[in-house]
């Protein structure tokens, strides 16, 4: 492995300066046209079978080594968010209210890095390895699904994939077998009451005390009905009832998402806020919309696969700790990718040891340690090269 | 009055082309630059001494009459409302998103028309009429305050104004003595939490939620705390938390209005709403800020002239009933002239008896019936005229 | 009106002895046994015809003037209320739990002491003087009701009563015509939840947590549904879910009151408030009960009765203040006098003027200035006298 | 292991017997004298050492094998609830609102009946048996505390128990290693308003109003400050606040459990409520008393005895299942014991597998299949028995 290592200790330089590019360039889920040329024209510039506009602005690329053997995939993705960035970063997003602040821009630097060091070590490679570089993960459906109809995963043995964690300590790498990643769904609920003049409430039915009173009631989803030794979130994150100061909400909108790692609590969940809904706005008269949008799957790790990236990652330079993480209530399409091949996603501590503050995922001043993109990709490349240093040489693989 | 009367049934057809020209040409508040022209330019037309942009787009018209006498001053207001016209009618506004949803274009066609009349009455007229063309009523801090101080009310003793109401029948008269209309406050209010992902509540101060409970606390103030006696409203009109579904809210956006009609009470709800929103914000470890404007003031009609109007009312053609109206917790700046000079403020009838419905002030469908018109100019005409004659005359009149 | 002061003036002591003493043991509205047999007592030892027992524990003492006239009825109640005193007077109640919380006693003690001084003063009084001494005034359906059944309004021409205010000033005499007092109504509820072990919330429908949303909601009624022009209280003043501490409470039950002045408002109030409870509980999964209990009418005065009384207070000494007073919320069967009879029921100042708190009634430190029995003794006194002396003499007056 | 099974099958309906004895006899916490003398004659007859009244009314009694060994502790606790008993049972409570409705009856039984067998079995014993029969387990303090400072863990070297669970099929055995049971707090809250008349909220603090937004806000607890991968319970479980129907609640008690698993959690919640509180009665102007008591520690099961009984009960007679249940919610203050010395508690099922109803333990209609009785005492006399084979026999075991 020191090749692949020391290898991915020369271009680190340039892995910094992609993520750099790209977090100036970030792009919204499903608009990532500029971002996916940047990286089918990487791949292209190494030589490598690219297939663009797979399922949507997704790029596959694919590295034949030199001796037969199974293929692993390595995925990245590389969408950003509508956020706008309040970093006084010298490579700030340049475009207003997006910003790469999930680390998409990281896993995708990663990614290409790697690309580079592997393809120069082909003579050594027993397979082949796809870079499968993926559109939308922040946004449901996501471009897992698309990418998957689109054939992505033909021929693929094994995936394997990591977020960077600007939570967790760098040198860190978080494994668990089974669930780690909860099913993110999306509500919408609209109030419908009766607007009016803000002198006569008598005269209306008033949305805003309508939504506030529903609010408080969801709590009672999570506090009391679900067993507390379940896991769930329900989070109303969007609230609008836009009026002149005067003028009584005639209707009030919500959006939210719950999260849950089973599926009886996640159709309870369901239907339980359409019960306090429908409770909520009898008691004032008013009527109200709702619909429930599933979005991604629990991610369930494979075992085997799981145990042995926790293993060899332990003997990785620049890794410190390997520990089994807790599951986290976020979602990732990743969990699609899980359900057909085997595989295991992992997080990579990027948190700055000597910074006093780190800003969450999905803050307009999330930041990581880039220091953190090395570790990554050198325990995707280690993982992807032992894997086909232990896989049984099967005819089929051999036939590759 | 005969000659008042029918002077004024041979100008309907007028008066009706003007209000309908003005319905097309609605102007928002502080914007009515044509609407303030073509008032001035009716008046020069007629003659009458005119001052224009009086404290903003104030016009003050003013016909004096061949004898001595008191200064009345009629006062309309004519500016519109940012709402989006929603009725069939063939004189439909032709400003998008601007419509004359509350009956100022009938206030000041009728003024208009009454002055055409009065003016061919000079001979008779004993003092000035002051035609007060008042700009911006609906948007505080209005055009009566800025217009006092360029000098509006000078060498006035007394003002009349009314208000058309679709939803008093036409040939009503509605009058009260003391408080008319309540104080329209406004405050603004903004939960300052912390923002984070959906998924994790926990690392977050949930503005939402937090508004939430705020809305549902506020209802104590008119529910617990003001003296059920006394009237008082606190009404939430407007909620902006505007994420992504998945996105926990950092801040969340208040704006509403408060309604009363004794400063004691006043004062007292806006130090409520402040100690509810500081303890609400304490218990979930949040800041905000509050900020609390005050409208209009109540509007206060004098017991002697409003009796006067009363009176006379009963025997005016076209008025079927006149009676004591319930104070009403909407705002009007017309409290301003009384704080400074003798007057009232009275209501007139303008529902259309056939109509199925009929739509509240404010509300995109408002329509007035025409008819109310001509009763409202015979009342104020004849207020005026009748308050000239019985009007002691005192050597500073005599001197006019 | 002299001899009628002075014999007030000269008995003003025993008022205060009979007040103390009553103070001392008083006795739950329908239970007033001993006090009823206080005051029958009181009236036989004077030669007064007393009617026990009437409608309850009702008292009726006839005064029969030398001169024929019509009959003037004046009325005290006696009951007490469920408080626990906690003043440290020397005369505080000797009853457990028990307390003259509301003036009752003074009321009682300013009728016997004016009976005292009246009978002295026979020949002097034209037509009948009936002391309507009533019992069950604090708990509907009240003692008014069951002694009008029985008859205690048979030949009364006028009634007149009055009620000591602990927070009005001594020295002021409060009246009005038209509505003075609203109706107190009752209502019931019973949320039905599901118990179980504090510990698993989500195998519980939590009764409390119920409860709590239910209060909240009810805060609207007056916040938003009833017009802010109108009146009206809901107040839920009981609350008991007993349990222990890690029993989630299978039921909780509330009980409170509802106060109006208009028909069509407390009938609207009832609705509603099932309204909310039924989307609270459906919201949640529970069932419940709900009673609502109509208590007294609103108390309305009589015009002419309440101007002449206004009127001959002026002129009383010891009267310092006469005003028109706001309604209150607060109920009286004295309401149910007045849709019968004549009258009119006014308030008697009853607060020290040099006390530095004083406690509102209903309060367990609730105290009155005992100086105030004498100016309601005058008032009544000569209320009931002048209106002997200026009613027409009838034939059917007369010949009583 | 035949002699010991073959034997409690000879016993097993007098432990049933045993069983129906304690159930009609039910003495609550800290109150259980006759069934702590009934324990001790029992020993007494097989000749045990016994000490009674240990921490309160504790009893020990210890059975020494002829062989030299370590000392087993076996623990059934004896209190009962008060719970008025609503089962048809022949056996039914005969003491009016006391019942054994958490299984103590079939611990102590088991005990008893394998007490009697293992007498029998003297000179195969190596070791002692030390049967711990606790008082007081349902009631903190607890019994365990004061047992144990009272000594009984001297000399100690394991301990197990067990729990019938009655929602658990008969034939199963459920382990867990580490936290088992929660800890579980109590809090009491007081709010300390100012009451007043019901018809007048304006004068007065409303507690009830106050304590309805205290309990949803504190539902936000745990659907919003409590991680939610971490399990938490905050249930108000009692709420008096008893007054006239027309009189507002001048204060109001509340009393509920917090249930935790971790430290930092239990916590972070008792300050949480804390914030909670004074922020909301900081809105409403009121004061509070706050007192969180901690109940039992997390009963946190030592793995290698965890593993040794679950490992032993797949062979034994009776048992169909053995399996790593979930943590729950319930405390327990076996988690003392855990703390000073080795050893497991775990769940034996006792759900009647043809009884179409179970109710839960707590609940007035509780019951349990008896077979469970036998299946328990087959697990607990395997468990000493075995472990002391399998002891290492230390000089300090032999020497005893």
């Amino acid at each position: 492995m020191n090749q692949l290592f020391n290898g991915l200790d020369d271009v680190y330089e340039e892995i910094v300066e992609i993520r750099r590019y790209l977090h100036q360039h970030p792009e919204l889920s499903f608009q990532e046209v500029h971002t996916a040329k940047y990286i089918s024209d990487f791949h292209r510039k190494l030589g490598h079978e690219v297939r663009s506009d797979v399922g949507g602005h997704g790029v596959l690329a694919y590295l034949k080594g030199d001796k037969p053997g199974p293929t692993v995939a390595l995925r990245a993705d590389f969408d950003a968010l509508p956020i706008q960035e309040q970093t006084d970063l010298p490579f700030k997003s340049q475009n207003d209210g997006v910003m790469h602040a999930c680390g998409h821009d990281g896993h995708t630097a990663t990614l290409l890095g790697l690309a580079k060091v592997l393809n120069s070590m082909k003579s050594e490679i027993e397979g082949t390895v796809l870079f499968l570089h993926q559109h939308a993960e922040e946004l449901p459906p996501g471009g897992a699904v698309a990418m998957i109809e689109d054939g992505c995963l033909e021929g693929v043995d094994v995936i394997f994939g990591t977020h960077l964690q600007a939570q967790m300590p760098l040198g860190e790498i978080g494994y668990r077998s089974g669930p780690l990643q909860a099913a993110p769904d999306r509500f919408d609920i609209k109030i419908l009451g009766k607007g009016g003049h803000g002198a006569n409430p008598h005269e209306t039915k008033d949305s805003i005390v309508i939504g506030g009173q529903l609010i408080g009631a969801l709590q009672q989803i999570v506090s009391r009905r679900v067993d507390p030794l379940e896991s769930a979130v329900v989070s109303v994150c969007n609230f609008e009832a836009k009026n002149p100061y005067n003028v009584i909400a005639d209707s009030a909108s919500m959006t939210g998402t719950v999260r849950t790692f089973k599926e009886e609590v996640r159709t309870f969940i369901e239907k339980e806020i359409e019960r306090i809904i429908e409770g909520t706005c009898y008691a004032s008269g008013a009527n109200y919309e709702y619909s429930y949008m599933r979005g991604y799957p629990t991610t369930v790790n494979h075992k085997e696969e799981t145990d042995f990236v926790a293993e060899l990652a332990k003997s990785i330079p620049g890794v410190e700790t390997v520990k089994e993480t807790e599951p986290i209530m976020g979602g990732e399409d990743f969990s699609y990718y899980l359900q057909r091949v085997k595989g295991t996603f992992f997080f990579t501590g990027a948190k700055n040891p000597d910074a006093e503050d780190s800003y969450p995922h999905h803050h307009p001043k999330f930041d990581i340690d880039e220091r953190a993109l090395l570790v990554a990709a050198k325990v995707l490349g280690s993982a992807a090269l032992n894997y086909m240093k232990t896989a049984e040489k099967t005819p089929e693989n051999a036939a590759r």
